[in-house]
């Protein structure tokens, strides 16, 4: 992700030094136009944004630990290291007792969307850092977002986008762990998916607008018809003989519901399932 | 369900015959032109085209059963009534054996869609019953599809395309109880999560390219990065406070993976742990 990004910065002229623990691995970028920094201190002594892209937050502190106070006088810090909001907190918590200027950043692209004018970045922290460099940071994903002050804001909204990521592909897999165990392909059931994909947006409003609500009117739906039909996928993942885990827990959340005497109501009522410790 | 049929197919001016337990219930559908059988029997004599929308396979044999096997001679039953695959084929053999023409049928979509030109409806089961009728079936759906002549594919598609909605709606509804918890509103996240759903399709397609060919090259993607990001949903759900299960089960499936050597290998590997029993 650090040469995607050093790329980008490099392809629109943008004055770059790169650092990297292992050097020849920063060395394409030196054949691109960028310079190498000998130490991390070099790279950011003098700098005026630094993009921190390392494994995470730990490696991040640390190497930036040992470097003297006064080397981030003229920059501002961008975190991109993935982590939680509190993690993602704390880190700013400790460059702000260093006086530090710190972005809390988070990458919504793979590498080769890098740099491209629809690819989203998310930043959170103090909104000035992020006001006088937005013309950089919009070199390496245009649609750049400050999100708000609260640095554990970008991380929230990344981990929370990436768990619907993570839940459709699953499902998927499942589902189509399903359908071929009875002799159809995976792109057979494909166009099928995809149906389900098109109508997700529509039902995901619906939700969003029951929740900010806070009820749940189920007119087109109801938990006992949906517990009806999440217990038809547990039985036909138990019946081919397949690992039930990932739909047993809709199933239960939805017979929790309706045991709690919500069976009238609609999925939207599951938040409140969820908002109870398991 | 059985009154949004009946409907759609008086609004078409086919003929209709309705009968329902409770026969206030059908008085609706009398008032737009429907006839009244006074006894199930007398609704199916006679009759070219027997749907039956009852709350399930067990309902629907308990009304048949004592139907003399001469009442069907004419007609094709085209059993609506949602089920697993394996009830489906059960149910089917069930009516073979009584030489019923049967057709196992998937409604897909919800009441309000019922009678559209695109509303996706699925039929397994012998080819010849679905083509003779296709006419009126389209008037219940118009994108009305026979997909094989196994009893149980309707319902395993359905079974399957309603995993992948429910594990969409259920993964919102985690990630927005966790962006709601910090102070954002349902309705500020969806956006975001919008974004995810629009990225779906094409990640889908890679999955299923790799289930086909049995191979999860994990060009773009890897299961190590990805347990990376599971953990930090399931950390941050853990700092909240939430029912962490659903992100944990996928932390958990991906966790296997990487140790038994993928880590790798892209989340299309994911499909091997499904296949064995948890
Ligand atoms: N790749 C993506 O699509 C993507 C998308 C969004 C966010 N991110 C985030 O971006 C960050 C970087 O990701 P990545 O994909 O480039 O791979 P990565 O393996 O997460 O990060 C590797 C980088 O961290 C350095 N590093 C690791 N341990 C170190 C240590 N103890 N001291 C100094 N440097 C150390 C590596 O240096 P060496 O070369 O010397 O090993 C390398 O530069 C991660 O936080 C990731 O979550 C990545
Ligand atoms: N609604 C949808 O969006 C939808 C979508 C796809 C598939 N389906 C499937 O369509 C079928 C019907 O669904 P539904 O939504 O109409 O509601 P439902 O509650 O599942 O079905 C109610 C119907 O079953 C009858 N019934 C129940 N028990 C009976 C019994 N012991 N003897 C005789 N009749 C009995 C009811 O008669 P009474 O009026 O006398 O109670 C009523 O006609 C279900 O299998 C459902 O899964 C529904």
């Amino acid at each position: 992700m650090g040469a995607a990004l050093a790329h980008a910065l490099l392809k629109a002229k943008v004055s770059t030094v790169v650092w990297n623990r292992t050097r020849q691995r920063a060395e394409a970028q030196a054949a691109a136009g960028a310079r190498i920094a000998p130490t991390a201190e070099a790279a950011v002594r003098d700098a005026d944004l630094v993009l921190g892209v390392l494994r995470d937050g730990n490696v991040t502190r640390a190497v930036l630990e040992p470097i003297p106070e006064d080397a981030f006088r003229t920059s501002t810090i961008v975190n991109f290291a993935t982590s939680t909001p509190h993690a993602a907190r704390k880190e700013a918590g400790w460059a702000a007792e260093r006086r530090m200027s710190w972005l809390s950043g988070a990458i919504m692209v793979p590498t080769p969307l890098v740099g491209q004018p629809d690819s989203l970045f998310l930043y959170s922290g103090e909104r000035a850092p992020f006001d006088i460099h937005a013309d950089v940071l919009k070199v390496l994903g245009g649609d750049a977002r400050h999100v708000g002050t609260d640095h554990g804001l970008a991380s929230l909204l990344d981990t929370g986008m990436l768990e619907l990521f993570f839940a459709g592909m699953t499902g998927f897999l499942h589902a189509t762990a399903m359908v071929t165990a009875q002799g159809l392909k995976a792109t057979d059931f494909l166009p099928f998916a995809e149906t389900m994909v098109d109508i997700l947006p529509a039902s995901l409003a619906g939700l969003a607008r029951d929740v900010d609500a806070g009820t749940y009117p189920g007119t087109e739906d109801n938990l006992a018809m949906e517990l009806a039909a999440l217990g038809h996928i547990v039985d036909t993942s138990d019946d081919i003989g397949l690992d039930g885990r990932f739909p047993r827990v809709m199933r239960d959340l939805a017979a929790a519901a309706v045991d709690s005497g919500h069976g009238g109501h609609g999925w939207s009522r599951i938040i409140e399932q969820l908002r109870k410790p398991a």
